[in-house]
């Protein structure tokens, strides 16, 4: 159906490549389940309430019980599909909207008002589901490995040193776009309306296992610099109170995709961490073709700490123009795909290069889920009845 | 292209299963076209006008003539595709458009004003079509079938003991839906804010060859009869003149699915119907995952009919509301097999299985018309024209 | 996919046709690009702007740069694919709006801001350009045949004896239905309600190898001629100063396709054309299914030049009209294709015979173009950078 890519022609050309070492397009590599992602707000699932969210296609209910407490099941009724969240939350467990079936908290079906108890059919897929800094985290991949994966570290949205702002939206690209668009820093020309004109230096890239990182230093071609920047970056002085470009030289700004998570931290010359961005691109589609963004962005208190909450609403201005922008490029990006059928980006920066494999060999293997439908992993939980009660 | 479902894998697994007996899914089975089906309540036809519907894709148009009379043709000019029913009627005929190509009640081509009577090319195809109770119903299948076909009963809307209402939506569902919606009244529970708690108790259940019915009591489980309900089904009360919900055991609601139609009918423990609903769910697309409703809802007059006439709006209000839920489960349901692709409701109730049975075997044989495009049926109506006129 | 349409199955019976032979679906084929086709009017594309457009899928970028030259690339930055029109007109070149990456009128990438200059990558296609009669002309074929290519003529829009309208809209449907709604003048019965009934007579069609016209005559069937027609084609008086529908006999209108133009001109009887239709139906999407069309009416002025101009609003109006019926009509048509799957028209008017095989044979033939996606051509001009700059 699509035109081949030039990296696929080309390999295609070259018979003694072993097919295993074909390149694969980004846009097509699924996140990869097995780790911790958020899929709400704390705030978004209210107290006896059940709220429908969705990773890469397969629909979840986060349901939060009368006593406050948080589990996430499959949101689809085992009997006839249709969403748990339109249910009613009822103690501790919830009730289908529809025939009533009643499910608890490990997915188990505890109750189908016109059956026996002796006849209860299974029940549904239950996920590993906790709190943490306003999120709620679910694992969707296998629930064995959740225990000892990774959990991220959220450290400066509870350290009283920093303000935290919490942001997102959803965006209508690859998850994979979000990762480039913010490490290369060439693209600071896209805000040009924002920061006026700066010149982002790599200073040098380091990569592991499943992470890459890079530091940048800015400095600014022409203009003066914004005051919303000022407010996130810290205001640039030179001795004489002058604005000091080669000032803005001393902090380092450090991106890192540490999978399947990103951060940009930036730190002073003495070691300060005076900004902190935590930050992970949830795909909602089973295509993996839009993605809600879940951010956390702490901005280190300055001695006089009320001048930054007085300043707050500005910083939210100043980054959601930021944001609107990165989301609109990247949205085109994504709609290039779609028409060319195949990633034909012609990357020159070797840092997103290294990023670019290392979203390719930590995304989830090619044929991991099926493109379309059913999740067979499902098969194997739910038995069909086989004895029908009598009438 | 979709995930087998885990019956299809079963079967799939025991290789001395005839290929025939395979279980098609029930939502990818169309409806039978060799039955009469409404298309269109009898005032949306207004005289000397052409009024456009669909069955399963087929573009029909309606045309009532001068002289009041009705007939049903394919809705499109045998010439260039466009829809008839944007044309003009012409006495007793119907002109197109755009050419003013002009065809009889027989589908016959009449006039192409540009060639002479003795070129005309061949003309479209004509669909018996027939009104009753306010209804235009049309034969879609082979027209040699259509006298024969049973001709649906709609006795209590021509009674004038009963007051009839008629109603009905498009709901973007498959109609095989509807039809378990509406006979698993285990679904009370979907109701709960508009008939309180009620528990329905099945009395028994019968088939036939083309038809499977069961019988339902209900019990109130808490609350207190609300007033729409009480307008609907009659007023329950005990022996001292309180609520008695064992008092609402003595009626009886039956719930017959007699293909491709569908009623639901009410008697009191003397035997009297005091409700009667028919009910058919017409597919629109091609693919018939939508359909359009049409109901009739016949309500048995008390002594003192005027007391129906004053309590009517609430009536209607209060079928609304009911409706309304009804169709947002039904469509969740359609949304799920989509996301699916492929059926996977855990039936647990008898009578919903043998209704699923019956509609599977009634239903059209697969491959009965192509997926998507053109009837082939149609290619022997219409031969081309060989010989092109003089200019 | 689709149903085979009658003709073709008639084909596939005689199994001794040759395959070469079998007729293509007219609504398939593309139409071919190497003509000049105005993609823009002249007025929408601002001194120091970018704008985009589209020519059967492919994006396509027109700037006009601060000195008032206009030139066309492809509408995609070589890096990442993101459209070049939301980019910066920098003197003489565009520069891609997300990281700078900048192009001159060839397409040569001239400077990516953080690359030196030794190791600038090659950059994207350009377009012949050229600007005629207040619309650009872009040459979206094999660059080597622009310069002889012929050019269309578009005397009379700067021909001062004539006054002349731009005109046009998008229309959702497949280019042919446009060439043949206009040439088949059967088709005013579609226009009864704006020009009352007239009967066209065709006098003769002609044929040549890259064209087809036909000559008609209009007499009128009932009703009186409405000003707006008679300010289009003249007013029409017998000797005694009454409405006169012989007169009309003697003006001659003449509709000719040059593939892929198409003409519409009335001629009087002593030769004087009073009228002078240019226009050109040029594919937006990929598959061709939507089409922008470019009209340049252009009318004699009468001897008293300001009645014309008096008149011009009505004459707007009358010709709005007109278009909005046929733009109505020809996606019907789309859309019965669409749903048929096939081109199913029975059409038995000669001189549309004459011209759905001229457009068969003038399109582009099959497979010129993939159906989705990468342009193909385009691989040979973009080389991957093999050697990434050092940080």
């Amino acid at each position: 159906m699509h035109a081949a890519s030039p990296q696929q022609a080309a390999q295609a050309g070259s018979s003694d490549a072993p097919a295993s070492q074909t390149p694969r397009d980004l846009r097509r590599v699924d996140i990869h389940p097995d780790h911790w992602y958020p899929l709400a707000w704390s705030r978004e699932v209210k107290a006896g309430r059940a709220h429908g969210v969705s990773f890469a296609g397969d629909p979840i209910v986060i349901v939060r019980t009368e006593s406050g407490r948080v589990f996430a099941l499959e949101d689809r009724c085992a009997h006839r599909q249709v969403p748990l969240h339109a249910g009613v939350v009822d103690g501790e467990s919830i009730r289908c909207c529809y025939h009533g079936w009643t499910y608890d908290c490990s997915g188990r079906c505890t109750d189908v008002p016109y059956l026996g108890r002796e006849r209860l059919p299974n029940g549904v897929r239950a996920y590993p589901c906790r709190e943490a800094a306003g999120l709620v985290f679910v694992f969707p991949g296998d629930p064995l490995l959740a225990d000892t994966a990774v959990f991220p570290e959220l450290a400066s949205a509870s350290d009283k040193a920093y303000k935290t702002r919490r942001f997102g939206r959803e965006v209508q690209c690859h998850y994979t776009f979000m990762h480039e668009n913010l490490m290369d820093m060439n693209h600071q020309f896209l805000h040009r309306r924002q920061m006026g004109r700066m010149r982002a230096r790599s200073l040098g890239r380091r990569r592991g296992e499943d992470w890459v990182e890079v530091d940048y230093t800015f400095a600014r071609e022409e203009g003066r610099q914004p005051i919303g920047e000022a407010l996130v970056f810290g205001q640039k002085r030179g001795k004489d109170g002058s604005d000091d470009p080669e000032g803005a030289h001393k902090d380092v700004m450090t991106i890192r995709t540490a999978y399947p998570y990103q951060t940009l931290r930036i730190h002073t010359k003495d070691g300060t961490m005076v900004m902190d961005l935590w930050i992970v691109y949830v795909p909602l589609d089973r295509e993996q073709r839009t993605n809600r963004t879940f951010g956390l962005l702490s901005i280190r208190r300055p001695k006089f700490g009320a001048l930054l909450d007085a300043a707050w609403p500005l910083l939210v201005w100043f980054t959601e123009r930021i944001f609107k922008e990165d989301r609109w490029i990247v949205e085109r990006e994504q709609e290039a795909h779609d028409r060319q059928g195949a990633d034909h980006n012609q990357e020159v920066f070797p840092v997103i290069n290294d990023l670019r494999a290392l979203l390719t060999e930590r995304g989830a293997p090619a044929g991991m889920r099926p493109a379309h439908g059913f999740d067979t992993r499902r098969v194997h939980l739910i038995q069909p009845v086989t004895e029908a009660p009598a009438p």
